[in-house]
């Protein structure tokens, strides 16, 4: 069997970075025409490397191996958040790239929409397990700009065209290779990351209803302040989730919107959107009734009344431990002690796989951990050891 | 001397109503076509009131008497806050108007942008005092969509019109009659209220810088989370604020901003508008150092920076003693026991007249308190009997 070739690999990735290129980033959300672009190119790449490439109805390419299994598939995801780094999704589909490109029996894929700029969520991981509805597309819209999905598909060329949907008997398993997104790696002086099950996000937004009135003429005896009990609830949350969350949780308000949000105005309603991540479905549940009880507490004291609202309420994934075994035992022959397993923070297409069939994930750090920014970025000395490692656990998991 | 026609005075306030109506109030945002529209209206109204209607290069209209004095000035302003109500401003224009009509010597004024839709401030009335300086009016921009003020004015047709300037010596003084936008009269039974000072607001940015990073790579412990500090310094000052205010001060973060606002991305940067008010200017200052001690605390125990930043601190104005005298005496007389005196808790063109010539204020209730907003209304008894008591003071001092 050949050696993964470093150097075609990280042409491969660079190459694909001067596709909405920007500063030393890219942009290329879901359907736009950089991101169709970089689908066309991918599935020339793929070509190019001996397999059969298809795009289906909702935008995921897939690269089939034209020979005989057992088969692995392998990938991530090719759109970017906006103004966001090159290396996010897209270094898990090129490590597939170099995969096939090595003579490896495996299916390559890149899911479209991993990123939730249309608001299914996990749309082509989903969709290839047989997830997501024709009701659903009919539904969705993009959460910027509110153009309904079926617009955006039809604009992009995919109406019409077939969705792809996963035979899990094809494969061993899926493997993902994905920067880390944190600074885990880079602190503890490590190289990779085998992941040991990829966090839940439970999605939450909190509207808290009260009185617009004007700053001057209300006293504040007399005030319903939406934007005030937003403030005093969240600085509870923050003082309380530290006794119940879990050794590796995390809760993250990412919007704080006060209406009309004038500075002379008081705030008549508050919306926040609020999210906790856990690996564990217990200890999610143990956020989400102190998060409940929280509310019941604010809705006690103060007068505007405030409603959760859930958003999404995924199902932890955990790793396959075969999968794993073999992921460590590549990583320790290629870096020795250079390794560790350690849960995902983030969520992943692999958490969709692990669904239907044996999944597992490959880290490699990000340098100062920065990640959905431009400026995201990984040593190449250690995209160059992770494919390899990649290539390594395939052949493990192959040979078996 | 005639009587005020309340009937008349209520006509014109419904038919001014029409004039970008929205739902049962008004849009008409400082120099777009309905506002423009409201000022030769305006100019109209005044002529035929036998007034000489003029409008000046930032848009104030003025409406001079003809005879001789001594004058009195009564005036507002007659643009709205987005969507906003049918009587704020316009309700103190259309009583000097309901003056002028029953041949009191009065100049009617309107005066431009009192709701600070461009980041000059009180345009109009302190303009006509001198303050504002051909440069400031160069900077200045539309806080909602930043277009310059020039190009505004220039779209509205008074590009290079004179600025006006008011002659102090012309006038006894200025009268300004508005809604309460509070609920102090209605709570306590009352019609009127005399306007002891109109309150300082001063205004503030506090800026927070952390460090973005995605929400489910970055542990809870590495984190400097922008949005976090945001809350917990807002949180702080709601807790130490009713420990150094006055007894009728006020504070109001109006738009909390995170950025980028993504549902899974570390804000690494928060904006808070945070204001207060006050009638005193030791409070106020006391409020300042207690703000400016808060940020301390928190830089020092937070991760984030904040820094703070004034938008401006205004002098608080004090009604004139002889001018609340001959409002007083026209209350009691008009409507016995109806009335009391206190402090306008929002700002007022009448805080910049104050600085030039006697000023006071005449309150009607509003129905609920409500402002800033289309349902903001007061009863008709309420606005007849108000402008018979503007009329019968204006008498009163005139006679002095």
């Amino acid at each position: 069997m050949p050696e993964i070739d470093t150097d075609a690999f990280l042409r491969d990735l660079h190459e694909l970075r001067t596709i909405g290129r920007f500063k030393t980033g890219v942009h290329r959300p879901t359907y736009s025409p950089q991101d169709m672009q970089a689908r066309r190119w991918l599935m020339d790449r793929l070509e190019s490397c001996g397999l059969e490439a298809s795009i289906d109805g909702v935008g995921t390419v897939l690269g089939r191996h034209r020979g005989p299994g057992p088969h692995l598939l392998v990938g991530s995801h090719i759109e970017s958040q906006n103004e966001a780094g090159w290396l996010d999704g897209a270094l898990g589909v090129v490590a597939g790239v170099a995969l096939a490109r090595a003579g490896l029996p495996v299916d390559v894929c890149a899911f479209a929409d991993e990123e939730g700029h249309f608001d299914v969520g996990f749309l082509g991981s989903r969709s290839a397990i047989g997830e997501v509805s024709e009701a659903e597309i009919d539904r969705a819209r993009n959460r910027s700009d509110g153009t309904p999905l079926r617009e955006a598909l039809a604009q992009a060329g995919l109406a019409g065209l077939p969705r792809m949907r996963l035979d899990p008997a094809r494969y061993r398993g899926f493997l993902e290779m994905h920067i880390e997104q944190g600074t885990q790696l880079e602190r503890a002086g490590l190289h990779l990351g085998i992941v040991t099950g990829i966090v839940a996000i439970w999605q939450w937004r909190i509207v808290i209803e009260g009185q617009q009135d004007h700053a001057g003429g209300t006293t504040m005896a007399e005030r319903r302040d939406a934007g005030l009990t937003a403030v005093r609830l969240l600085a509870a949350i923050d003082a309380a989730f530290p006794r119940v969350c879990g050794e590796r949780s995390t809760w993250t308000t990412g919007r704080i919107t006060l209406d009309p949000g004038a500075p002379s105005i008081i705030p008549g309603r508050a919306e926040v959107l609020f999210q906790f991540r856990d690996v564990s479905a217990e200890v999610l549940e143990r956020m989400e009734a102190e998060l409940r009880a929280l509310i019941r507490e604010s809705n006690r004291r103060e007068r505007c009344p405030a409603v959760l609202v859930a958003v999404s309420r995924a199902v932890p994934a955990l790793c396959d431990p075969a999968l794993m075994r073999a992921l460590s035992e590549a990583a320790e022959a290629l870096c020795p002690g250079g390794w560790q397993a350690m849960p995902s923070g983030a969520g992943h297409d692999a958490q969709n796989m692990a669904r239907v069939m044996p999944s597992a994930m490959l880290f490699v750090p990000s340098i100062g951990g920065i990640s959905h920014h431009w400026a995201e970025d990984t040593h190449e000395a250690d995209l160059a050891l992770g494919v390899r490692v990649l290539g390594d656990a395939a052949r493990r998991i192959l040979a078996s």
